[in-house]
């Protein structure tokens, strides 16, 4: 089962990433819907034709006309919509999301799906430093990567039709991953270094730092400037995953402040040496 | 004193930050000589028209002519190179660098020079993760930061004209740091920030995690391709200060590990809060 644009679909969630979805979409020729909560999303992504329909409410005949619904909800309040409202989503429609973390979703959400009604979880590695609908940019997908999560319920179809659907929405490179594994990269990737961004700017209050900052610190904490309420969610639902990450961190951490302390400039080297090797595999090709 | 294009530049060292001077200031029109060991660089740099000259040896006429010489070598080469030399500059001549660290090269050349000849310090903080006068680009000066380190031995009018040159480079903004000052700085802002950077490279050997990072990890670690032999150097040429700032790092880093350990997202997201108040204020304003 590949997409084509004569699939419906239906976003649940219209923030930054439910914008960037949809605008994608509907360049692309597809019909798509919105539900959010705040009227101010809804009313700017039909001005500015994100998308072609939306409600504030939970509309049943929406919902029930959707082939694929994508839910672009923090984690919690996604578990909770599909626990009042799954009932309303009708049999045969694909359900996707773009929650950050796995294993804390993806199999609650699957047990509470009606009969015929399949969850195929995603990851589009994605974002930018701003919120809302307001902000979507669809070129954020161009070069990234987007991880389809199956478990051992998904069907070929469904996994198939979720990877066609990372590739409409235009990213450069699409992949599958069981969940746990899923969330050990993240922990990683993008967890860990979150963590560090944040304890870097908590770690000086100094107003005059500003002025003589150069681009390595600016880089280092892009991602310092983060939405709390999500992020802090993320992080407690991936809690021990994330600890050993941290864990593995702050040994080498400890290995170079001791090449520092103990003068030991021939270590020091060698871990740069690793660091630069690994490091000149990661630069963007596109 | 303030700078014009009739003065006479000499550059020692001609890498890429050499190079990037070398650019800047032939395209002020200026007179630019270099001395470079590699004579690939020096036949570069006149081929295209960085430099009006230069030599790979010790050439006491072209030194005797400067009126403004800048070394940009590793500090311990630039402190040997003063003990063999120095006696060759001029009296009259004002002498800069370009050394990351300050401390300790700017108290033991100026003790080194001979009467007459002024050291007055100053740290471009730009730079390139690629090396050589090939590379060079005076662009990387846009945007970026200058600053003149003065001791209690300079002239005002030795500061003033290095505040100059740093204007003439293209450099947003100049500042004044007495040296001690300037490497607390630069201890937090840059030395630090590479160590994360390293340790954050050096805590896997996945190499799956080149698949499926995003864009949070590519930048913070950007500057983890890095040369081991100059970094070492300085690291270790600020050795106390550095281990200060890894420390006031450790201690927030291991607060929200413990925030995470203990489930406690009230103290997380208030960390998250004070992180993202501080960086906004750090996006570049050009």
């Amino acid at each position: 089962m590949i997409i084509d644009s004569s699939k419906k679909i239906l976003i649940v969630g219209l923030g930054l990433l439910g914008g960037c979805y949809a605008m994608a979409l509907k360049k692309k020729g597809y019909d798509v819907s919105a539900i959010d909560i705040r009227k101010e999303s809804i009313d700017y992504a039909v001005e500015h034709n994100l998308i072609d329909r939306g409600t504030t409410k939970v509309d049943a005949e929406l919902i029930a006309s959707a082939d694929i619904i994508v839910f672009a909800l923090y984690p919690h309040i996604f578990i909770d919509w599909i626990k009042q409202n799954g009932h309303l989503i009708k049999k045969g429609t694909v359900v996707t999301d773009v929650t950050g973390v796995k294993g804390c979703v993806v199999y609650e959400v699957q047990s509470l799906l009606p009969e015929g009604v399949e969850f195929i979880a995603a990851h589009p590695m994605a974002g930018r430093e701003v919120f809302g609908v307001e902000n979507s940019d669809d070129s954020i997908f161009r070069g990234a990567n987007y991880i389809v999560v199956p478990t051992e319920k998904n069907s070929y179809s469904a996994i198939e039709l979720c990877k066609s659907l990372g590739q409409e929405l235009g990213f450069a490179d699409v992949s599958v991953l069981p969940p746990e594994r899923h969330d050990e990269m993240i922990a990683f990737l993008s967890q860990l270094t979150h963590c560090i961004a944040v304890s870097l700017m908590c770690a000086s209050d100094d107003p005059n730092l500003l002025r003589y900052t150069g681009d390595s610190f600016r880089d280092l904490t892009r991602i310092a400037n983060i939405n709390d309420e999500m992020w802090s969610e993320l992080f407690l639902a991936n809690r021990q995953t994330l600890l050993s990450q941290m864990d593995a961190y702050k040994t080498t951490f400890e290995r170079l402040y001791n090449c520092v302390k103990n003068n030991d400039r021939e270590e020091m080297r060698s871990m740069m040496r690793i660091s630069s090797e690994r490091r000149r595999n990661f630069d963007k090709k596109d």
